[in-house]
């Protein structure tokens, strides 16, 4: 008999890793029967993941959202799935444990069916009670070995992380190759290993496309046995986003896979809606770059998502580099040279801070890590000179287990800069939560709504939550969304249309005029028009009470590097400011550069006489920031 | 021991792929060390194909270039090969056989080793001289098999006919995936079977990324015994190029393979130089919709390339069928409907031909003859009402056997419409021809060049070898670059930049200006100008000295669809004119559509007496073209 494989439509995340943001609950509802119509899907990823947070920042109710959504596939026999961070919950930030519990209740009596958990280090102490909540609720747990390519994270690692989750009471197995860099025969191995010792466990992979490999991945595991395939749809697949659905039935139904048959008229529909959606809004948070396939990060085993910024990266600390090469005579350095500095910097920099799997946001941590050293090294400063504090978290066990051995050198910059590890149980540091919330609510005269789904939703994003509940959250998305749809169509326009008088400015402008061989210097309105009115003065940002570049006595705070200003609140929540009293190694402020917050220390100790740039200001390397006396 | 798997890179391809162009030989030359410091290519495909002809379009000597460019290789101990079409040598129509016999000693003599050769409809009676021709002139004759998915063309047809080549002398073969729709499994058994009756005979894998199937298919023909892989590199790898050298690289090395190491420093210098030819100019050439991937075209089996070609054709239509609808108030078609409706027709069009390999040209032959009938059908007209010549050229057997047999109404068509079957050696239709350029060239006091290779070129390419011989054909490529360069800076500039003042025409406007008050309606120039001259008239193509429209007697020709109009030259050569006499059935003149040449036929005998449009106009159905008394 011919083996089945069944695939999944990963419907949240084709649209989040192509943009910021999921379609509306009213768009999702009108493309359910759609999808169901299609007839080749055993399962939806409806939710999870940045799900619940995006409809917060549209302004809609998440609970309502989820519910409505995963409805008509719950009544068409379809499984519904969601994606969920382990102790990051649905959040970037560790979720206390009561709030992690209530999360499965929730989602399980909204609808959703499977819970795919993940921890970004492959902690299993961190998987670990999701198995048992998940269970709790009435859920399917699903538990995922997220895919990095190292020497470290063999065959054997993967089969033996994947063992000891089923040990757990894992219910199936996700291959969650989520930069797409994991190979093809390896990603065979580790399938057909789990199969050997657990023949009825279900595995389903999970890729995406950017570096090439994932469609030979698919064949690889499928050939050894997995069940579900996590696939896409145009115009949404490849690049960042997933294979193809139609890619990987015809090439698994050649290969004698016994697949469902795909209902090319509904397929069509689907197909026509999403664009309608990206044409809607969602495609202006989608740029074109992510339909793009990348190889080159492939050598450093950086996921080739990060492609742009880290261009962006190179570009602007190159011109810091030759800057400072220039000062010296040196030879000034092109931006091939840097990259290739670059990734022997990550293959330096990764083994020696512990193999962290290479996805966001360790992937940005080891990047900016290697960057930050090459940096310092190019201007004859050491190696590991600067380490952000997030970065710092990471390496002290922090967020999790590290796969590998910390270097003696990190160990020991550790030791010199007073900072412990930690070996305990990273959820350990979060005290459960609900209580407060529920107290919070219950003064604000809030309900906890159905099945505590209300309570959950502030616990689990409490600003978010607050923001929308204010309906400022709506406001400011709809006035983001105009924003960029005028903005939009300022360049189409001109794009399109070649005759000049189309793409006149609509405002008064001053010009030289010849009428009648005199020439004059006059405002000028386009158009017939009766009246001419002023130009209307540009918007700026107003600049917040603090002076640049103000005077002050006292010793210099520099900038560590070149970035952005911000300011570090002091005892009372309100930022640092001039007349505050610091102490030495105090954080004065942050300078963020490439994602990641770089604390400025005192090394004084003393009194604030002078702030010298405005939070959000752009600074150079020894710029000066504050002085202190 | 580990099987050795060695690359090809297909740098000539992955232009041509991309592009209408390949760069120019000073740009090959500077690129060509740089390649052979990556020390990871056994082979570099340099010419063929269109390379040749791009090098008179350029007007620069393709001898040259080819002597230039593949001496480094040579040198290096990298084997060169070229494409060549078989019956059609390096052009898209037959070429003489003494032509094609000089073919191959000019290209070996000016360095290239390897000759690919490939018929589109897979006759091997156009790809046996080849073979000889080849091996007299001391190369390496490597035969393809041309990769279709049809339930004719099954892994034993493409087994066979590889047998049947090897039989026939051929030294290597080729598994040419030219669409990428090959499916991987398929294709492993392909090679898998030859290799089982011959294990030494070479076989390459060529092909395109497109539907996303190939590097799942790279990894099944290495299992199976394939020796070479062609490959690509960023930033050209990917979408309508190949797959890219890093991920097959790494992909085979997981997978246990002896492949090559790549040295980095030389491919960012290589992939530098890319980037730095497409910034020159050929980048004006390339469409940024060739470097995404494409699967919705996996389902009727036409190549992804044909997407872009094939929604403009569609939009074209569409409207014309719903103007059609509109008049007998029927509801109208949607864009997905009609895509729907053209997929179910291509079903039912391929095997009535006689499945032709969906490759260019025959691709967009199916695709036409089924677009045309889906058109005619919703007009309330019959299927096969319209069939262009070159279509009914391939159906005749003209350009070689069809793989497939053709349907009965198809026959009766060509019955009824008296075509003749042309079941001969296509080749037998061209003469020999050499001995009549050797002439015009020692009339014209040309050489025919080192090893006759200017005569080779001119026998090959005759009217653009006279363009390129006259200068005009450098001139004309210098013109073509400079307006595609002004066009491409002038939405860029406006795209880049907010500030209005910086979109202003460049040119004076007439204009309502408010001067203290009073309102004059005046003319403007931007900026401070002391000379204000008028406006420069829009250039507009000169029209040709037939009327358009022009009155006159007798009976109507109309336009049988919506195109492009062209005269038929007359018995001296000169375009058919008002007054002269013609037969019934004579072709009148041809509306193209869709790259495809309709001929017009008389109905009636008797003289022109009005010709209603200029070559070159667009025409709409049913439009008067001609009128005949």
């Amino acid at each position: 008999m011919k083996k089945e494989i069944k695939f999944s439509l990963v419907f949240r995340d084709m649209w989040q890793s192509a943009g910021k943001y999921v379609p509306r609950v009213d768009q999702l509802t009108r493309v359910a029967p759609a999808i169901i119509e299609m007839g080749c899907f055993a399962r939806v990823e409806t939710n999870g993941g940045g799900f619940e947070q995006v409809n917060l920042l549209f302004g809609e109710n998440p609970n309502k959202a989820v519910r409505e959504w995963t409805k008509p596939f719950h009544e068409a026999g379809i499984q519904t799935h969601m994606l969920d961070r382990a102790l990051n919950g649905l959040r970037m930030s560790p979720v206390p444990a009561d709030v992690r519990q209530l999360f499965y209740k929730v989602k399980k009596a909204q609808g959703t069916d499977i819970t795919r958990t993940f921890c970004g280090l492959n902690d299993i102490r961190n998987i670990a009670p999701s198995i048992q909540y998940a269970h709790d609720a009435g859920m399917i747990s699903q538990c995922s070995l997220c895919i990095t390519h190292s020497p470290i994270h063999t065959v054997e690692y993967y089969t033996n992380m994947a063992l000891e989750l089923i040990k757990l009471g894992a219910d199936e197995i996700c291959i969650k190759d989520m930069a797409g860099i994991g190979r093809p025969h390896s990603l065979g191995q580790i399938v057909a290993n789990i199969k050997a010792k657990h023949p009825d466990i279900v595995i389903q992979y999970h890729s995406h496309a950017g570096p090439g490999f994932n469609v030979a991945s698919i064949l690889e595991v499928c050939k050894a046995g997995c069940d579900y395939i996590d696939v896409g749809m145009e115009p949404l697949s490849w690049g960042t986003g997933h294979a193809d659905l139609l890619t990987v039935q015809a090439m698994l139904k050649d290969a004698g896979f016994k697949v469902p048959e795909i209902n090319m008229q509904a397929y069509m529909k689907v197909r026509n809606m999403i664009q309608e959606f990206m044409d809607d809004f969602l495609g202006l948070y989608i740029s074109p770059k992510n339909r793009l396939m990348n190889s080159l990060l492939i050598g450093p085993g950086l996921p080739g998502g990060m492609m742009g910024s880290l261009m962006a990266d190179l570009e602007k600390n190159l011109e810091s580099i030759n800057k400072s090469k220039a000062k010296k005579n040196e030879p000034l350095m092109t931006q091939d040279e840097l990259l290739i500095k670059l990734f022997d910097e990550v293959a330096y920099v990764w083994p020696r801070v512990g193999y962290p799997p290479l996805v966001t946001p360790f992937s940005q941590y080891v990047k900016n890590l290697a960057l930050m050293n090459v940096m310092q090294m190019e201007k004859g400063k050491e190696r590991w000179s600067m380490i952000a504090d997030d970065i710092w978290d990471m390496i002290l066990g922090k967020a999790g287990r590290l796969p590998g051995t910390l270097a003696p050198e990190i160990i020991e910059k550790a030791k010199l800069e007073g900072r412990e590890f930690f070996t305990g149980n990273p959820q350990d540091n979060y005290p459960d939560a609900l209580d407060k919330y529920r107290k919070l609510m219950n003064e604000k005269q809030w309900e906890t709504g159905e099945d505590d789904e209300e309570l959950f939703e502030y616990a689990m994003h409490p600003a978010q939550y607050e923001t929308y509940r204010s309906g400022k959250a709506k406001v400011e998305f709809k006035a983001d969304v105009a924003q960029r749809k005028a903005k939009a169509k300022t360049p189409a326009k001109t794009e399109t249309t070649i005759a000049p008088a189309t793409s006149l400015p609509t405002t008064p402008q001053i010009m030289t005029v010849d009428v009648n061989g005199q020439q004059y210097r006059v405002t000028v309105a386009f158009g017939d028009t009766t009246t001419i009115t002023a130009p209307a003065q540009t918007e700026v940002p107003i600049a917040s009470p603090i002076p640049s570049n103000a005077a002050g006595v006292g010793n210099e705070v520099l900038s560590p590097l070149e970035g952005k200003f911000f300011l570090v609140k002091n005892a009372s929540d309100a930022p640092l400011k001039v007349g505050d009293a610091v102490k030495k190694d105090q954080i004065l402020c942050y300078v963020e550069a490439m994602k990641t917050y770089n604390a400025v220390r005192s090394e004084f100790e003393g009194t604030i006489t002078a702030i010298c740039a405005n939070p959000g200001d752009s600074v150079s390397e020894d710029d000066v920031l504050m002085k202190i006396q």
